[in-house]
C-alpha cells in the first residue's frame, strides 16, 4: 500500500464512519421522543436538533483546540477555530508540490475534525434523555454549549488528547469513560439540580409509571444506536492503512455486535425476576449497556469475553434503573444506567479480560467521575441561579410543547388525559 | 493493486455493507410493527431485536462453523464459536511476521463473518412478519434459535458452503432462495401450524381487513429495506478488490434499483384490477418482490431484464397474497409472497435470461423448499406441543402487548375498539 | 496509488455515496408525511416511493444520455436506454485485456449513473412535499415523470453535462441551483397551478394554521437529510482517487455540517421575533435551508464562511416562509423558501466568498429559474386541461387517503375532527 493510498483510506475511514455516527443522533432523538410522553416530544426533537447544532458549532470554535492541540497534561490550546492545514490549503490551491506534506500526517486534518465532532454529540444525547419533561429549553442549550465546549474537551485532552490520564497508560478505546460515563455524570448532576418531575415519585413512597408513548419509536431508536455504534468502535480504530486495521476493524465490529446482543439477552432474562415481567424498555436499554460496556476494549477482548461483558453490562443497566427509582432519581430513559454504570463497568472490564492495570483503570474512572460530576453540577446550579432549569408545574402539566413551542407534537390525534395532572 | 490493498478494501467493503445490511432488521421492524394493529406493535418490536440477538448469538456458537468450516456435501462443522486465525492473532499481537499469511486469506476472517451474520437475521426477519399477532413470543424465540443455528446453516452449507447443489451448479447470487425462500418457508409452516388469526377468515368465507395500523412507519422500513437492499446484494460480489469488483457492484446496485422499480410500478398498475383499488401496500410489496427477484442474479442480467423481472415478481406477489388469502393462510404482512413467491421466480429467472440450467435450479428451489419447509414444519409442531405456539383467545383479542409485556405500543392515544373484538 | 486502486476508490465512493443520497428519499418522505395532516399521510408516502420509483426508471430512459451523453450545448443524445460500456462488458465477461480500456475511464460507467439518479429523485422530492393535501395522484406521477426524464436533464446539461452554462463557468458544485432551485421551480409552478388548499387562505386575509401532524417523524426526516447531505456534497467531489480529493471531500463535509448548524440556529433565533415563538419548524427548515445554501460551494469556502452562508440561508428561509403565506402561495412543507431560495443564495454566496463571476452566477440563476418555471408550468397546465390536477372539495375534506386509496394512515387512531371542514 502506498502512502497515498493510506491516507485516502484513514481519511475516508473517518468519514464514512463519522457519518454513521451522526446518525446515532437520530437514534438517541428517536429514543427519546418515543419515551417521552405525547406532551414534552416536540421539546426533545428539538433539543436533540439543537444539541447538535451547538456541539458542531462549539466543537468548531473551541473544543477541539482544547482536546488536541497542544495538549500539556491538562489541556489543549485556547486558539478560537480550527481547520486545515496550510500544505493542505496549498494542495487544494493548486500546488502538488504541498502534498507531501499532506501525506505525512497520515489522514487528512478535518476527517480527523469530523469524527470527532460526532462524539462530542453523543455525549450531550445523553444528558437531554435523562432530564427530559422538565429541563428548560434555553438552560439546557446552555448547558450543553458548556459541556462540549469546555467540559468533554477537557476529559478527552486528558486522555485521548495525550494528557496525564494517557501518559499514565488508562486504556478506553472508543470511550466508554470519556464519552459515556462522562455524558452519564452530567446526566446526573443535573438530575439532582433540576430534580424529579412533579409527582414521580409519590409521597407514600410508591413511583408512578411513565411508560414510553411511542414504543416502535423508540425501537428506531435503538436500532439506530446499534447500528451506528459500529461506526463509533470501529471508526475508533483511527486508520484504515492496512491488514492490521482491517482485522481489527473486523474483530471491533463482532465484538461490538455480540456485547449488545449479550446485553440484550441478559436484560430480557433478568428483567423477569426482577420486574415481575418481560420488559420491553429494559431489554432495549440492555442491549445499549451492552454496547457501552464493549466501548472501552472492544479491540482486545476474546468473542465469548465480549457476549460476557455485555451480558454483564445489560444486567447492571436493569439493577441501576431499579437502584436510581429506589434513590428517587429521575432519570426518563435509563440513560444514567446505560451510559454511566455500564460505561464504569466497560472501561474496568476491558483490564479484567484483557490485560492492564486496575488501578489505573479506576483512577481514571474516579478522576473523569470527578471533574465531569462537579463541574456539570456547578453550570446546573449557576444556570438555576441566572436563569432556572425546569419549567413551572404549569408547563410541566400542560407539557412543554405547548408551552414552550406552541405546538403538540401529534396535534390531531385524542390523548388520554393523565388522571394525576388534570 | 497491491496484495494489501485488495485485503483491505475486500474487508472494507464486507464490514460497511454488513452494517448496512444489519439495518435492514430495522427495516423489517418497522414494516411489521406498523403493518400489525396497535395492540401488538410493541411485542412485533421485541420480536425484531430479539431475532437479531438470538441470530447473533447462534451463528457465532454453531451457525458458522455449520455453513463454512470443512463442509462436505451436507453440513460442516460440528465445533463450537468461531474466531480470527492464528495468524490474524498473532499480527494483532504486534508479530509483523504474521501478515502474509493473514494475507492470503484475501479479506480478515471476522468481516466475512460479520457479513454472513447479518444475513442469518434477514432470513429470521422474515418470519416474524407472517406470524404476527398470535405467535408466542418465547416460542417464537426458540423457533428463531433453531432456525439460525441449523435450518439455515445447513441449506447455506449446500449452497455458498460449497456444498452438493453449489456442486451442481446452483446459481444464486445473493440469496433469492438460500436467505429469502428459506425464510418464506419457514414464515408458511409456521403460518400453516400456529394458524390464522381469530377471525381473520370469516365462517361466511370473506376475509376480514386488517389495515396497517402505522403507514409512514411501514414505508419507513420498505425504505430501509430497499437501502439495505444495494449491501445485500452488491457486498454478496464479496470482494472490492480490483476494476472487475467495481463494475460488477456498480451493475449490481442498478440491477437492484431498477428491479424494485419495476417491482412497484408493476404491483400499483397491477392492484387496480386486482384488488380493487390503488393498494399502497401491494405496491410497497411489490417493491420488495422485485427486489428479492433479482437477488438471484444482480449480476449477470442487463438493466431492461432487471426491470422486467422485478415487474414479473411484483406482479407475482400482488398475485400471491390474494391467493393466500384464498388459501385462508393468514401472513400479516404478505411475506410468503414477496419472499417466498418472488424468491422462486427470482432464482428460475436468473437462468432464464442469463443462461444456466434450468433443471439444477429448479432442483436446488425444491430441495430447499423440501428440507426448509419439512424442517421447520418439524419444530414447530414440536414446540406447539411441548408448550403451544400461539397465545390464548383472550390474549389476541386484548393484544399481545398487555398480556405478555404490560405495556401499550401507544399508551396515550385513544384507539378505536374493533367492533368484532369486544 | 495505482490506476486501478483509484478506479476501485472512485465508483466505490459513486456507490456508497450514492446509497446514502438514495435514502434522503427516506428523509424527505418522513418530513412530509409528519407535516401534512392525517388524513393525506399514506398518499404522501405513496407518492414518494412512486417518485423514486419513477426517477430512476426515467433516468435509465432518458434522462441520463439527455444530460450527459454527447452534450452540445444545449442537449445530449436521445437515445433510449443506458449501460455498461462494451469494454466493461467484455470484462465481465472474462476477458481481461479489457481492463486497460475499462481503467482509462476512471471510475466504472453504472456507478456514475447510479449516482447521478440518486440526485433526480431528490429534485422530485422537493415537489410533493410543497403540493402536498390537494394534488392528485396519478397527476403527480406524471408531472414527475416529465421532469426527471427532461426537464432536470436538460439543466443538468447546461451544467454538469458540459453545455452552455459550464462553458460560461457558472459554478454549482452538488446542485444549489441544478437540483434544488429546480425543485423549487417546479413546486413554485405547481403551487400556483394546483392553488391553495381549500381554507388554507381565508376570506379575512388570515391564514389558517396546518400544524404537522407527526412532529417526531417530521425530526426524524430532518435528520435522515442532514445525514444524506454528506454524502449529496461530499460524493460530488466526483472521486478518491488521491489524496486531494481526500482532503477536499473533508473540507466538505464539515462546511456542510457547519452550514447546517448555522442555518438552525439563525433560524431558531430569528423565528421569536419574526413568528412571535421558538419555531420548530422553521428551525428544522433553517437547517435544511443551510444545507442548501453550503451546496454550491462547500469545497471552496472557509470554515467560518460556512457557518455564515448557512446562518443567512436559514434566516432566508423563515423570511421566505412568512412572504410565501403573505402572497397566498400554499406551500405545504415550506420547500419553495428552503430550496429555492436558499439555492438561489447558496449559488450567489460561494462567488461572494470564494471569487467567481457574479453575472455569470446571476445568468445560471435567471436561465435555470426561467426554464424549470415556464416548463414546469406547461406541463402543469397541460395536466390540468388533460385530466385536472387536483382533487375535489370533497376529497380534500375527508383527505386523500380514504379517497384515493381506500386506507387511513392511521385507522386505529381516533383523531379530532377538524372544525372548518366539517
Amino acid at each position: 500500500m502506498t502512502q497515498e493510498t493510506q491516507f485516502v483510506l484513514n481519511s475516508f475511514s473517518f468519514l464514512i464512519w463519522g457519518v454513521l455516527i451522526m446518525w446515532m443522533c437520530a437514534g438517541f432523538t428517536m429514543l427519546e421522543s418515543g419515551s417521552v410522553r405525547t406532551k414534552n416530544a416536540s421539546v426533545i426533537c428539538l433539543k436533540n436538533v439543537g444539541l447538535y447544532a451547538i456541539a458542531g458549532l462549539m466543537f468548531y470554535l473551541v473544543g477541539y483546540n482544547l482536546m488536541y492541540v497542544d495538549v500539556g497534561n491538562l489541556i489543549g490550546s485556547l486558539r478560537l477555530g480550527y481547520g486545515a492545514s496550510a500544505s493542505e490549503a496549498a494542495l487544494l490551491g493548486g500546488d502538488a508540490g504541498a502534498s507531501a506534506t499532506v501525506l505525512d500526517n497520515g489522514n487528512s486534518v478535518m476527517s480527523d475534525w469530523f469524527f470527532q465532532m460526532v462524539f462530542v454529540a453523543t455525549t450531550a444525547s445523553i444528558v437531554s434523555g435523562t432530564l427530559a419533561e422538565r429541563v428548560r429549553l434555553w438552560s439546557f442549550f446552555i448547558f450543553v454549549t458548556v459541556l462540549t465546549g469546555f467540559i468533554y474537551p477537557v476529559i478527552g485532552a486528558w486522555t485521548w488528547g495525550g494528557g496525564w490520564l494517557s501518559q499514565m497508560g488508562f486504556q478506553d478505546f472508543a470511550g466508554s469513560t470519556v464519552v459515556h460515563s462522562t455524558g452519564g455524570w452530567a446526566a446526573l448532576a443535573g438530575a439532582i439540580v433540576v430534580g424529579a418531575r412533579h409527582g414521580k415519585f409519590r409521597e407514600d413512597g410508591s413511583v408512578r409509571a411513565t411508560p414510553p408513548s411511542n414504543v416502535p419509536v423508540v425501537t428506531l431508536g435503538v436500532f439506530i444506536l446499534w447500528m451506528g455504534w459500529f461506526a463509533f468502535n470501529g471508526g475508533s480504530q483511527l486508520a484504515l492503512s492496512g491488514v492490521a486495521d482491517a482485522v481489527a476493524i473486523s474483530n471491533i465490529l463482532v465484538n461490538t455486535n455480540l456485547a449488545a446482543c449479550g446485553g440484550f439477552v441478559a436484560a430480557i432474562v433478568i428483567s423477569r425476576p426482577l420486574l415481575g415481567r418481560v420488559d420491553l424498555l429494559a431489554s432495549l436499554n440492555g442491549a445499549i449497556a451492552g454496547l457501552v460496556s464493549i466501548t472501552a476494549g472492544p479491540d482486545i477482548v476474546a468473542h465469548y469475553w465480549a457476549i460476557i461483558i455485555g451480558a454483564v453490562g445489560g444486567s447492571i443497566c436493569a439493577l441501576g434503573m431499579k437502584m436510581l427509582e429506589h434513590l428517587r432519581i429521575d432519570d426518563v430513559v435509563g440513560a444514567v444506567s446505560a451510559h454511566l454504570l455500564a460505561g464504569i463497568w466497560g472501561t474496568l472490564a476491558v483490564c479484567i479480560v484483557a490485560g492492564g492495570n486496575l488501578l489505573v483503570q479506576l483512577a481514571g474512572v474516579a478522576a473523569v467521575g470527578a471533574f465531569a460530576f462537579s463541574a456539570s453540577m456547578l453550570v446546573w446550579l449557576a444556570i438555576r441561579q441566572l436563569m432556572g432549569v425546569r419549567v413551572g408545574i404549569d408547563v410541566e402539566r400542560h407539557g412543554q410543547d405547548v408551552a414552550e413551542l406552541g405546538i403538540e407534537a401529534y396535534p390531531e390525534f385524542v390523548v388520554l388525559q393523565d388522571p394525576e395532572e388534570v
